[in-house]
């Protein structure tokens, strides 16, 4: 049965079934529900084109994928994928692998011109990102996956970096370490700059100057981890502890700590930040590793669920969720040993 | 300046000016240098839209996610975008979260009506497969990814999986082991029956018999290497290697050991298949691992290539390409202790 065919037989427009079954808000409760009813009646299975056709939606969300998407790019699409499976609502992913920001922006453009995607999923902005700017300007909806301070109105979900990087360095500050590494992501990006800010106001609150050798940048791998690690438990005033960005670093420390014989949760301590993978947990390493813990797929399938309410009519700019981070202790942060105390 | 009027100014029709600079096998070379050296000297840049109605081209190549989607998956796609970026073509993915074939079969079914891609990609497919039957019956092009032995011709690239345990397995019998544990994929997909097929090979040609205790399968976590090899280290004739799926499964046996206090490289040995991740590589683990090496990155981009081929007139049942693969000795593979020695 076709849309018209089956619109005519319930008596109504295209439009008005189309926007009824794609849950729009311009149709009122009483008439979807009807719309429903007959539809589930007469075996009325609708055609996606026509649907797109009678209400203008591309149904796809839009994500532009950088050479640096990684693991937790695809964990973070899973989410997404998970609240879209039965929306008919795709993702359309383009590709760019250069990073100039300048092919990025018009890439966005393209995209809005194209009207392949009703709104994209900006990712790993910066504090004056452009792409907010542009999309803005655009009018092609969209959500930031972290945060910017640009002053443009514009829906964003992130999780507390500055908070969780504040929380692990305390605790390991209380345990009585002075020496601790920050393993930190890629610079210029705002999460990066959280969790800097972080680690200073805990370094702040306890007196203790800020010391940039402790500090290394770039993406969650373990050779960097291996390798700063390795190079800070070198230094004659070595690191007795370590808050690393992701559980990848995490790995590159364990690793850097049994090279040079020292054993984790006794000689150094370990606070990683744990997106939390199906295939790799923290629990289960061993030692158990000390954590601030947060879902990336649950924030996948948030966002996905607040552009479609974006679509339905939400606000952007009252959209503005910040997601409180716990810390979970388990066996890597440990008092700093005795012989090491000042 | 439009298609339309670049198209007029060099004398030419839309239809040929966007096939040229698609790069269709209709329009003769010379006819593409020329449009393309006047579009530069003239600055036309082509609307995505103008020429996509022109060719009646989607520009996208469309991938079903489902649930098991995982970190491999992120690199193949990071794979394929390498090789789309600049080609103005996008990935389109279908979400899907529930394991059910039939809604499955329906997703192509209506992603071939929509005309919203034109090519699909196959992952993790079955030996017969019916996703391969039914985009052959709807005439969307599509590639596997992995193999089938369904009788309907098709393209695909895959990975010499048989060959690859085979070699792994045969290595660790030359060193003298006999209990060998294989940590397999998901039941009844293609790549997991090739693998098992390559270890019962190298059994037999050994004169070994097979002992399903040895083998386990499910998706490569280090949870399910953990506690397979702790279950097959417990055993009173215990197992003296293992030939892992994946470098996370490998984590987890190496986890397995540690909690054991056995050293791998001297009580046990393990070889590992290695997607080759950039954040977690065999030669940085302690010990450095053994593998059977093959970049499921670079399969993303050949794959995306392949599609590009397809896409200008290659016959798909020409498409086969079947990668060999390499072992690369660390030291995670050594003879058998004395003790334990048949």
């Amino acid at each position: 049965m076709k849309l018209r065919d089956f619109a005519r037989e319930i008596g109504l427009s295209p439009t008005t079934v189309s926007r009824a079954l794609s849950g729009y808000p311009e149709v009122n409760e009483a008439t979807r529900t009807r719309v429903m009813e007959e539809a589930a009646r007469l075996g009325y299975r609708p055609n996606i084109n026509a649907v797109r056709l009678a209400t203008g939606r591309a149904g796809a969300i839009g994500v532009v994928m950088t050479k640096a998407s990684d693991y937790q790019f695809s964990e973070f699409m899973s989410g997404m994928a998970e609240r879209l499976s039965g929306e008919d609502i795709d993702i359309l992913i383009t590709p760019m692998t250069e990073h100039d920001t300048s092919d990025e922006l018009q890439l966005y453009r393209r995209l809005a011109e194209s009207r392949r995607v009703d709104a994209v999923v900006i990712h790993s902005p910066r504090p004056r990102d452009p792409r907010i700017a542009l999309l803005h300007q655009l009018k092609l909806p969209f959500i930031v996956h972290g945060r910017s301070e640009i002053d443009v109105p514009h829906a964003w979900l992130d999780i507390d970096n500055e908070g969780a990087v504040r929380q692990s360095t305390e605790h390991l500050l209380d345990l009585g370490h002075r020496r601790i590494a920050l393993l930190n992501g890629r610079e210029g990006l705002t999460f990066t700059l959280h969790r800097l800010a972080g680690y200073k106001a805990a370094l702040a609150q306890h007196g203790i100057d800020f010391d940039p050798k402790l500090v290394t940048h770039g993406d969650f791998t373990d050779e960097i981890g291996f390798r700063f690690a390795c190079s800070a438990l070198d230094e004659r005033a070595r690191a007795t502890a370590f808050v690393a960005g992701s559980m990848m670093t995490a790995l590159g420390v364990y690793r850097a700590a049994r090279s040079k014989n020292l054993v984790i949760g006794q000689d150094i301590s370990v606070i990683a930040h744990d997106d939390v993978f199906p295939y790799l947990t923290a629990e289960n390493m061993v030692p158990a590793l000390s954590t601030t813990r947060s879902s990336i797929r649950a924030a996948g399938t948030r966002i996905a669920d607040l552009v479609l309410e974006m679509l339905t009519g939400r606000e952007p700019s009252d959209i503005r969720e910040l997601w409180p981070i716990e810390l979970m202790l388990r066996e890597t942060s440990c008092p700093v040993p005795k012989e090491k105390a000042e």
